[in-house]
Formats: structure tokens, C-alpha cells, sequence
């Protein structure tokens, strides 16, 4: 059974009471649920969340010392972390990089992506379903 | 039924003869097929390619006046037509923007791209599964 | 008489359809007809759309050679097509640049114009008027 | 009756004794009285000149805040004022920026203006007859 | 008891006529009397406004040879203006910098000050309050 | 009663130790007792310090689903950091950015704040006087 | 015996008839004829020109799958153009790109070429000689 | 005999009384007389200073329309003014540029100049030398 | 007896499972090692790792206010951090910055240090002798 | 006969021994003996190579004043010379720029040429066949 | 008596043969003669040519340590050399930069030079005169 | 043994004349006496400076196609030569960067290093004794 990290990064523990217009209107404990039933017994999934890129780090580092796949969204720090890239290629982790909005519709700093260019794909602006897309992404990935 | 438009933008003829590293093994028309499999009965399917920009923005135009969800892998024209994107704005079209491979793993100029802004979302990374995920997203966007 | 073309590029066949807070409600053939009107006796007039790159430059160059002057709205090539660019300046075409919008109010892309160093003159964010201007302009200028 | 006032800033005063080449023949007082015969009972027009932005300021606060239209010729202050472009906005002033030469053929310092995206439009490289196609923007456009 | 000199640039004359959303409801005569009220018997305060920036640097001048404080609202000449720069360092002026408006939050060009780096300090965004916060600082300034 | 959170980031738990000439020779636990005189009755005054950019991220977020006021004193964070922005926006928090020294007068990099497009206002340059002209700007912006 | 493409980007259709001191006197179908008697039996040559980007992608992409050596004169697509380049490498075309003016030693904007990087060599400003060089270029490349 | 205008920008009236390291420590008045004694009976001699941009224009246009040469020190406006430059090209006036202090050992943006591209020379950093070498220039330049 | 404290940041803790190419085979325990075996008794050697930005910060203060030397590997937040500057800075600590691989022949983001500008000297490229080194200049630059 | 000057600039005596995969495995010695043969009776061929800037400057101003033509392979100073860039417009040599390799494809700072908007043409990426090239763009040149 | 040290960059050896629109019709021994004339007994005068940066390097140096005072015409190297601006201020040489033409008014990579920083004034745009005025700045220099 | 070539750039052989508090006060001749003290009978020592960009890189080419390790203080060359940074990968010269001082606590421009990306490692800020811990580095670094 694959095994799969779901990292989320700073202020998504705010999501779904805040700027529903963005982010739409799911917490980020609902995103978890819908995710956990999609994946059901083809996956074996954690589930975290930090507004500390230290702890991004670390949690990257073990998904990929460990073979697990990892949708990641890393929120703000995606725009601004090397450290989270250096984690992501000095741990091999195959990450896939997911946004709930649409960060090209957004402010120019959001274009930038310093963990697009080694993460395995991006997908973004599909709300929930990015993430749910990620995880189809990973689970077929392998068949493929 | 869904009305589904899938558009491929300049050399995306050329899959499955050259550059596999990038490109992978598919030819257009294998990913047409496999999508043809994968809609089945879910959507009214209609795939182009083209390397006229001016037959792009015609497609997308028909698209969005008529209703169609769109799947745009605009090639290079990504990264250098305000004609496309204004065909989308201009058109209302709902379009998901694709791309084979991890665009933002390559050249710079690859990097930016003039139709995500106005695009509903984009998925880029996954090879010819990156068809098979926007798909998916159009078909259940609407139910979400 | 005065021998004009009016060129339009790409998208501004959707006019009157979409967006009219920035375009205007007029359709292009509203347009044609009312610059008909006006042209009347003064001017034989011709009227060109197309969305793809190559048609406007071969326009220009006929245009150009014919020593027609010419009401260029090039829409989106305004910003990135050197070719038109080297139609006019190779052709020796009279050519005005008329937007429907005001091009300096809207994203930084627009405010570039590659086409606007080699034409005569400039008209932009009066809607449909633009085109009812440059033709003044053209018939008087050759008076002045 | 409409109201309208024409302005001119830094250097225009020297219209007519230098660089024809680039401006043209006439005087100040000849593009003044050339756009009093066309507007005639049209409309009700003053007709200032100042090297001062100060004064430019104060002029496009009173036309605005009075409800009149404004022609506005800024010369270089075009380029560098900022306190134009407040002056506009703060005042509400519907103002038709206008330049005698194609700014966007000369040297690229010209070709920013801080004023266009806050002007209805921008008429440039006619010669005196700017100001005349500018004229008629503003007693067409009231009945468009 | 302390002098200070208010001094306000181009297009404030136009506060509390357009533009509420950005700049409050008060005139600059309002915020005058206000200011006035809470120095009362602590400063002796002089108030003045000008569209030109010769006026501001002359004010500057006579300020920092007299030894007395200075709020100064250069709007838009904030962001252009070397000369007032250079009437701050070269009078010894010392200067409060502040805005009505949060500058950060508008166009880009209103983020970069001139006048900044040769300023006490800067306070911006609380409307006249900008005004009253200046006052304190200066008066307790000199007591801390 | 008011509540307001006075936030300080990284090296101001340094502050009266070491570079007076910039920051003064207050130390941070001299501007806190400070500032809870001043405050005395008139609010509920918390005060936190952390080197880590998540604690400053939670706090932020606490505060503004509190409906608290929030001084902030972001310090390098004020440049680097997209986490603090979207924690303000995301909890819509009031926040005050405050700074000891005149960054405009320091080093480029230290001229750009991310915070200040979502402050409420900016106070940068007097010392702990700062810190006093927010609490007055936060305690009286609701009267005014 | 070699087959060798030539290919021709828009505008070069008007070659000799406008802007000699750039371009030169020769007509396009001069320079066809000068190429055919140098080939002679060295080459079977084809000769193309269009100003569509869409027909020049089509034939570089014939032109690699095909073996056939390509001399591309890309006019101002070579400026503007992923899509030459991506068929360039796409279709693994050995391509010698030639310009008969020397394009370093005019607009800025024709420095950057985006073909250059994948061509095999570049030639520019011997005028029809180009042309002959880079034929010559092709007939010795395989021998040495 | 020779007549010479000397010009002064904003803030040089206040030579001699502040930071005399940058600008040394003679008054402008001092300036005046010893330029006056040098020119003695060889040259006619206008001094003048002004705060305001717009009476420098004045007066640049008058020096050019007389054929007076022209020693300018523009202060700030060197680096910020369009105007200043267009009044010397529209004008025709024979502009030297000078400099107190060497602006080139100064801030970055005192580097550009954007007077210097249409004077006839510069000089900078001899203190009020500057003023003497460019009368010299101007009286011997005719003879040369 | 010297006191010095080794400081290792984001992923520094992988070192030796992964990418060897880049980073050499040692772990950083292994670096740990063979530094205490040549610190000997000639120095009291601190050796931390951390992936939190604030953890560095701190780390850095107390060295600095301990008057202890440091070796500082601050990996990827030496590319983004100006936190840590502050904190060298701020403390006073006498910083040698290292880095295993030559970060000048990677990406161009790697080419810059925030840290840098306030550190002693900079080593870079010589592996786990990097840390060696630095070791040896603490040591001898007291002695110097 | 013609008389014909070949530069080589630094590190072209390398040529040979070292990264073949880039310049080819002819010395410059071959590359000299190749072009003497096929020079034979057409050209008087002089032939010069040296690391010095300022050699490559004098051979050029010789070269120019003497009217003969050059081929210039400046190496590195292609990139960093405005000496030699100089020395060909201040002398009147007709130049002809060459390149071993497609200097397009290799570093950035390879992509700008000094010394190509003051040449006849460029010639870059067919190894030693780019000497023999201009060598008949120069015998033929001058027949055309 | 002072010792005085003209230094001619590169190019500078082919004056009055070539260009004499940009450099004027005099050699650069007229030049030299017409300086000793004018410093006759008041100056010891050596002077110098090279094409050779490290040759300037050189003798700045020698001038700088016998405190000479240095007129320097760097030519090209003026915007390319950083030895030369390290050899002033390592030698504390008097130099005074100075150009034959005004170097404003041509190419853009001319505007900057990298020694003006160091060195005492610069004199640009008036052919021979540059020097003498340069030499009377030296000369005068000394009294005031 | 070990044959090392250290070489110095222009201006180096200044030291110990001038500015110590940026570079020391030890003369070039102290450095390397220091330098051999150390290397002793470990390895064979030749030691150069030279003003001119051309010695230094043929003093490069002949270390590096002799196998010897360079020690490399460029001094102005680092941040202009390309012509070093061939001489090094064309050679394949075993190079260690050394600067006396800390360039990035300096200029800007002294920031970017042209030799760095090929150079083995860069070592800086420790005066001489960056000459020391190259030497190590080199001697050492075959052991490892």
C-alpha cells in the first residue's frame, strides 16, 4: 500500500474561516476527511500541518528517507523557502506541489515557485480537489 | 453530456518521435484515445492540434461562446501569446491549462505563462496523465 | 478618393458579445458600418479581421505598397509581434494605432507597443470613436 | 454649452521657433486659434500655457472640479509628474492627454506616461491636429 | 515653546472633496484646526499647502535654518522629488514624513519615498490622525 | 477594554545589549513596561517576542480571530516574510507595523516591507516612541 | 545528395522592393535563383516563405524528421518565437540560421535571438551571401 | 562681447551655511563675485537662482533664444527634470553642466543626469571652480 | 582556551545519504568528528544542527554575547535570511561563513549571501575541509 | 590581392588540448595552415594570436588603417571589450566577428557581443569552418 | 613646481585620423604640445599612451606614490576597468577624469564609468580643452 | 611535492603602502615570504603578480596544463575577466579564489566573482592568511 504525506504550510489551519473567496469554504480538518475516503485502502495516509518551515523540513526529509510520496502545499513559503527545495531534492522526496487558488490569478510574488523546478508536478487552482487530484497523481503515477 | 475541448498548441504533433526524455512515449494520438477511454460516456469529447496561434484562438473562442470546457496545452504559445489569453477572457471560456512535462524544471522563459492568469487552473508535470487529471477536474468541478 | 484599410486583429471578432465594461457594446460589423457612414463619399474604405499574425502582416504589406493608409487595431499583436512591426516599416504602410480601451489603464503588459514606434500616430480609449478619429485623421492629414 | 480647456506645459511656448522637424510650423497661438475656429459655437474654450507644474495642477483641479473637459498637452511633466496624475484623479477631470509628436518613436524616457492611465484616452503624433482630434473626442463622446 | 511647520504638497487642497475612500472625509482646513487644537499652548504652529514643489523646498528651507520641527505631506512630490530630499539635508531640517493613506497599499510607484531616507521618521495610513501622531512625536521628541 | 498584542520578531530580545546608535538603548522589557504605563487602564496589553517565524505567524493569527489590535515590530521578518502578510490578511487582523530605527535610511533591502500592503499604517523611526504612537493610533483610531 | 531546406519568416516577401540600404536589391526569388546555381548538383534544394509562424514550424518540423539540412532566415520571428525553437529540437532539425543584415547592429529588441541556441551556427549580415555561406556550410559540415 | 547666463537649481541659495564638506564653504553670492572679477570686461554676466523648475526652463529658453551660452547647475532637478533638458534642446541654448561636488562619488541616482545628453559639456567636483572652468570653456570655446 | 561553536542549518542533518556529488560522503556527525579530533585541546567546541530559522538565531546571539567564535553553515537560509544577518550583527559574533560545496558554480540564488556582507571571511568548496579551515582561521586570527 | 588579418584573442592558443567538446580538436596552428591553403593566391594572410587586450587593439587599428580586412575571433574580450570595439570604428576595419562554437548556446554572458554592432557580419558554431567562411565572405565580399 | 601626468587610453593613439566628428581633427601630439605650451613653467609634464590597461594600471600607481598630479583620458576602459579605479584609490593618485567628447550624449554603456567615483572631478565634451581646463583644475586647485 | 603557482592581480603589488584598513599591512613580499615559511619543503612555490589580464592568464594556461595548483588573488580582474575564467576551464587549472578582504562587506560590484563558478573553491576575508588556508586546502585536499 503506497504511503503518502499530506503537508500543509503556514495559515492553512485557517482555512474555511477566512477569505472563502480565495480559499473557498472547507477547514482544513474537511479537506483531510474527503481525502482520507478517496484514498480509503489504496493509500496510507498522515496528515500535518505548520506554520513553521523548520518543521516543513523535517517532515519532507522523512517522507523521502522513506519512500512515501508527498502532496505538498506549502502556502507562503512556497514562494520564499530554499530550504523546503534543498529538502525536497537532498531527501529525494517526490513531491507533488498543489495550491488551493489559482497563484497565477494573484500577486506577482506568487508566481514564483522556489519548489516547482524540483518537485515531481504542480497542480493548482482547483481548491479541495488540487488535492485530490494530487493523490489520483500519485496513485496512478505508479501504474503508469 | 459535457461538451469537452481538448487543445494542442505548436509541435505537440511531434510527441512520441522525439525528445521522450521530456516528452515521454505517447503519441497525440494515443493521448487522444486514452482520453476518449477515460470520458467514455461522461463527456462529448473534441481534441485539435494546431501550429497556427490564430487556429487556437479560434478553438478557444468556439469553446467558451458555445460552453465547452477547454484543456489547453498551448505548447510554447504559452509562454508568448496575449492573443490566447484574451481569447479566453474574451470568450468566458473555462479552461484548464496542461502541460506534459514540469515546465518549471526547464528553460527560464518556460517559467511564466501569459494564459494561467486567466485560466481556471493548471496542471503541468504528469505526462499525458496531465490530460487525464484536468478531465477529471472538469467533470467533477461542476459537481463540487 | 482615399483608399483605407481598417485592420482588426485578433479577438476583436468578439466584440459586442463579451466584456463590453472594457470593449463597448458594438459589434465590429457595427463598427465597419458605422465608419462607413462617416467615410461615405471621402473614402474607399476595406475591412479586414483575423486572428492570425501572418493575414495582418501580408494586409499591411499590400496595404503598404498600394500606398493605402491604414487603421490598425492589432489587438494582442500589438504587444508582442515584430512582424507587424516590419510590415509597416517594410511596406512604408501609413499606418494609425487605434485601441477601443485605454491601453495605460489596464495590465503592464498593454502598455507596450511594439507597432507604435513605426506608425504615424496614436489613438487609444475612446471605444469605437478611435476608428471614427484615425479616419479624420487620415482624410485631414493629407490636407495639413 | 460644453467647457473645455486646453493645456500646455513646459516648452510648448517655444512651438513654432525650434525643431519643426519634430513639432511642426506652427505657434501656440496658431494651434489656439486653429481650435477656436473648429470649436466655434461649440464649445466654450480656455486656452493656457506654464513651464510650471504647479501650475498645471491648479488648472486641472479647477476644470475638474468645475466639470469641464480638459486637453492636456503636459510636455515632459508627461513623464516625470505624478502630481498631474493625482490632480486628475483627485479632481475627477476627464482629460484627453495629446502630443503633437509620436512620443513612442523618440527616446524611451518618453515612452512612459504617468498621466495616460488615469486620462479617457491618448491622441499622439497628428501635429497640431491632435488637439482637433481631441476636440472632437470631447463633443462627440458626450453624445456616443 | 516648540515651532513647528506643517507643511502639505500638491493636491491636498483637495481633501474632503473626492476621493473619501483613499484620503477621509476632512478638509485640509479641518485638519488644520484639529492640529491646532491638540498643540494648543505646546507649539506654535504655522500651516501651509502648495501645488509647487519650489514653494515646498523654500518652506523646508526656512524651517530647518529657524530650528523648527516639520510634518511634512509632500504627496505626490514624496515620490519624485530630489529637491526637497536635498532641502531636508541641506537645511538640517528635521522632518516627519507623513501620509493620509497607507502608501504600501497602492500603486507601486507610491512605495519608494525620496524624502524617507532623510527623514526622523514616517507615519502613514491613519488619515489626519498621520497629522496628530507627528505632533506627539515631535513635542515628546524632545523630552525623551 | 481594549486588546492589544504587541508582537516582536527576531534579535529584539537583543535590544539595549548591543548597536544603540540604530536601535537605541532601551531593552525590550524597558518599551514593554513602558508601554504598559501608558496603556494603564485603557487596554488589556499582551507582549510577545520570538525568534521563530511561526510563533509570530500563530500569534497574528490568534490576535486577529480575537479581534485584537496588533502592534508589530516584524523586525528582518518585515522583508522576507509572505507568512506574516497572509497571516494578517487570512485572520484579518488590524495590525500597526512598527520599526525603531528609520529603515528607509538603512539598507536597500530593508526598504521593502511584505507586511505593510496589509498594515493598517506604518510608524518607523522614533525609537520606543514607536511603539507609544501605535497604541495612541490603535486606542484613539476608534473614537475617531 | 544533401536535400537542404531554405526557409524564409515573414516580410522577406518584400525584399527589393523597400529598404535596400537594410536589406539589399536583391528580391527573394534573386536570392532563390543565386542559391540554386551555387547548389547545382551539390543539393536538392526547397525554397519557402511565409508569414505565418504556423507554416514555418510545420516545415522545420519536415524538414528534421526528414534528415534535410534547414538554412533559416526566421525574419522577426526569430525575436519572438518558442515555437521555431521547440521545432527546431523537437524534430531534431540541423539548422544554420542567417540574417542578411548584421541584427546586433540595430534595435535592441533584435539581439536576443530565440532560435540560436538550438541552431547549429548562425550567420548574419552578408546580405544574399548569408544565404551562400551558410549552403556552403552545410556541403562542407558533412565532409569535415 | 560674450553674453553668459549662470544658472542655479533648488537649494543652492543655501551654500555656505550647511554641510560645507559636500559643497565647500563659499555662499553663492561669493560665487557670483568671483565669476563676475574673472569675467571682467570678457564676458556679460547674468547670475541668477530659483527653487522652482519652471523658472529654470524660463530662463534656459530666453539664454538659447538670445544666443547667451549657459553655465547650468540644476541641483536636483540634474537628475529628475525632462523639462530642464527640453527647454535646452527646444531652445537651442549652449549648456554647460556643472557641479559643486563630484556627483558621481555620491548617491546612486545623483549618477544620471538627464541634462548632460543634450549639453554641450560637464563639469564636476572642483567646487566653485566648476563655475570658473566653465567660463573659461564658454570664451574660449568661440576661439578654438 | 577558545571558545567556538559550529552551526549547522536547514538539511545539513542529510548529509551523507544523499546526493554525495554534490556534498561528499561524510555525515555530519562524521564532520562533527574530525573536527573535535584537530580542535583538540587548542579549542572548547559547541556543534548544533537545526532546520528552524529561529533555532540559528538564537544560537548565533548567545555565541556572540559569549565572545565565542562561529562557524556558521547556514545552508539554504544563507540565501534568504536577513534574520540571520541581524543576529551576527546584533550580537556582535565573530562569524566565518561555510559551505561544503562551491555554492558560485550552482544555481544563480546560491550566489548570493545575506550573511556574507557581516561575517569575517568566507570559505566555500572544499568539502568537509571547509569546516577545517574555518576552524584553523578562528584559531590562528587571534594569534595574527 | 587582399590583404587579410586574422586575430585570435585569450585562450585560443589552448586550442587543441583541451575541451574538444566545445572548440573542436584542431590546434591553432591547423586552424592557420587550413586557412593559409585555402587562402593560397587569393589573400595575403597574416595571422595573430595573444591574451593581451590591448595587442588586439593595435593589431585592429593596423589592420584598419591599412585597409585590409580581419577575421576576429576575440575570445573572451568579445564579451567584456568596448577596447576593441573602439579600435574597429576609430580604424574603419571591415570586420568580420567569428566563433568556434554556437556562443548562443553556451552562458548568458556569452550571448552579448561588444564588438558586433561595429562588425560587418558574425559568424559563430561551425568550429575551424567559421575562419574559412568569412575568409569567402571576404574574398567574395568585395566582388558582390 | 608641480608634476603633472597625462595618461591616454586606448584608441586614443588614432586621433585626427579617424571619426574627427565625434574626436576632433587634432593628433594626440597636438594635443600634448599645445598642453606644454599652456603649462610652460608652471607645470612638469609627462605623457603617456597605451592600449594596455595593466601599462594605466601602472603609471597611475607611479603618479599616485610621487604625488603627481594624474590627468587621465581612459578611453574604453573608463567603463570597463576596475584595476584602474583600484589603482587610484590604492595609490591615492589626484586624478582628474577627462573625455574629448561628451560622453553623455553617445551609447548607453558610456554613461557609466567606473572611475569617476574615485577621482577628483571629471571634464568631459570639450575636445583638446578637456585637458587644459583639467590642467588648470590641477594647477588652480593647489591655490584655492 | 606539490608545485603551486600563486598569482596576484593588479594592483597587489601596492600593499602594505596604502589603505591597511582594507587590506593589511603586510607588503606582497611579506606575503610571500610567509607563504614559503609555510609550504617549506611540502611544496614547490612560484609566486607572480602582474597588472596585466593577459600575463595572468597565461600564467594560468601554463599551471594548468602542468598539473600545478593556482592560488589566485585576481584583485579587479575577478569581477571583469571572462578571459581568466576560460583560462581556467580551458587549462583545467586546479584554482582556489583568495581575497584579502571580505568583497562582500564591499562595493557591489565586487560581489560578483567571474572566476568563482570554475574555480575549486573561494576563500576570503582573512588577509594574508587567506594565502595560508589555501595553501592547506590545496596541500590537504589530495590527502583527502
Amino acid at each position: 500500500m503506497h504511503r503518502i504525506v499530506v503537508l500543509n504550510g503556514p495559515n492553512l489551519n485557517l482555512l474555511g474561516t477566512r477569505e472563502p473567496g480565495i480559499y473557498g469554504a472547507l477547514s482544513l480538518s474537511d479537506i483531510e476527511r474527503r481525502l482520507r475516503e478517496r484514498a480509503a485502502s489504496r493509500a496510507d495516509l498522515a496528515f500535518h500541518q505548520s506554520n513553521h518551515e523548520g518543521d516543513l523540513v523535517g517532515w519532507i526529509q522523512e517522507a523521502g528517507l522513506a519512500g512515501a510520496g508527498v502532496i505538498l502545499n506549502a502556502g507562503a513559503y512556497t514562494h520564499t523557502s530554499v530550504a523546503l527545495r534543498d529538502a525536497i531534492s537532498g531527501s529525494g522526496a517526490a513531491v507533488i506541489e498543489v495550491h488551493l487558488s489559482n497563484v497565477h490569478a494573484r500577486e506577482d510574488f506568487r508566481h514564483r515557485s522556489l519548489i516547482a523546478p524540483v518537485a515531481r508536478g504542480v497542480i493548482a487552482g482547483f481548491g479541495a480537489m488540487s488535492y485530490d487530484l494530487a493523490l489520483e497523481a500519485l496513485l496512478e503515477g505508479d501504474r503508469a
